[in-house]
């Protein structure tokens, strides 16, 4: 492993909670049993310890040992936005086949969405999303102008959306997304290859930049047999929010 | 208003953005003009920007000053996992109508989900919950038995298990929920007064003690033009995490 000691260790005691050799409930080792097994000073172990505990992965202190509190770290804001990250990140392969591209007159939906007059431009895309080659969820996004005309010069069957955009400086910061079931159109029965009616989980997603502005929103429909969303909550952690594969 | 002053500070910034007046990625008054706007000392102000902070209602820092990131607080653990305690915090009314209390030997399903040997004793609970009398959600919820058997002893159609069972000193921490979508089967089709097949938005949850004890296990059935469960999250604050009415 490679990077700073603090790095290493947050990383190994991740490592060890996500395969229960440290169980829920378990105490973590303390202070000095990490000192002695990583040969390391007090500072890069409080400050494994002090991600460790931000993650939610830990908890107690305040006098008493710390023990293990979750199995699941949560998921950074890119890997839960992007498909195409959270796939890699899991070891999957993510695939997409782009079905079209399209610059648009805002709908009265994109408008209210996008927060733009009736009719301004947008640019809708229309993506099929694999997971190992399977098909596992049903891109529908809209764009601000200023956002979407960017994907005219991009490929979008070559990976992230999101890599893209962020490495052309679009300050995709915030989204909210909304989760519910809906029954698979003709659309989505055909490209998610499931009987028309099957029920899919949708997020609506709509992103903003740090300054509140509305960038994007999308309507995302996964097959629940291949994709779930989990969430972890406790009394005493933020929760951790995780898209799963089934 | 009642309560701590640091407490009230905390109400009105977090009504201030929940309407807008303060919006999203606006700047936060200062702490020298609330401790004027509050005839108040640095110290009460400080711990009110702390929490909201901590809510991931604010951001910024370190040198810069704070600006609105979020306009939703996240619900507290026992809102999200209590349907009573969510439908009272949003003003509507909670109900509920209890068809079984059942004492039955677990299950494969039950006995792999509560880490029971098959065939040990659980209690199992089928209960239609309603808001604002409109049937909204079916819990199929399984208990191990030392939790259970409280129920035996409490009226379910009274209101909140988890008010009944924590105040029985019961230890509900921790929760894994995951969510995807199932068709309607006969049983919800009634119940929710929904065609047989429609789509409905499922939650599987199940909760621990802080020790990591498996204590309950539930299959949570919405119909999803009544609830859906809203993310937000961004690059800098923690996840929120709601239950929403539609």
């Amino acid at each position: 492993m490679d990077g700073p000691l603090h790095g290493r260790i947050a990383s190994d005691l991740r490592r060890r909670i996500a395969s229960q050799e440290l169980p829920l409930g378990a105490p973590v080792p303390s202070e000095s049993q990490l000192c002695e097994q990583w040969n390391a000073s007090r500072g890069p172990v409080r400050q494994a310890l002090a991600t460790l505990r931000a993650e939610g992965l830990i908890g107690g202190g305040r006098g008493k040992p710390p023990v293990v509190r979750s199995q699941v770290a949560p998921q950074p804001f890119e890997t839960f936005w992007s498909f195409s990250r959270w796939a890699e990140e899991l070891g999957r392969t993510p695939g997409q086949r782009t079905l079209e591209v399209a610059r648009r007159p805002a709908s009265p939906e994109a408008a209210d969405a996008l927060e733009l007059e009736e009719g301004e431009p947008v640019v809708q895309l229309l993506r099929l999303r694999l997971l190992d080659g399977v098909p596992a969820m049903i891109e529908r996004t809209t764009f601000v102008w200023p956002v979407g005309h960017l994907l005219f010069d991009f490929d979008c069957d070559s990976g992230s959306i999101y890599a893209y955009l962020s490495g052309q400086g679009v300050d995709l910061s915030m989204a909210r997304h909304v989760i519910d079931a809906v029954a698979a159109d003709s659309t989505d029965a055909s490209l998610l290859t499931t009987p028309q009616g099957t029920p899919l989980l949708r997020e609506r997603r709509r992103t903003r930049s740090l300054t509140g502005e509305a960038l994007e929103y999308s309507d995302d429909r996964y097959r629940p047999d291949v994709v779930s969303f989990t969430i972890e909550n406790s009394q005493q952690s933020h929760p951790a929010l995780l898209r799963s594969p089934n």
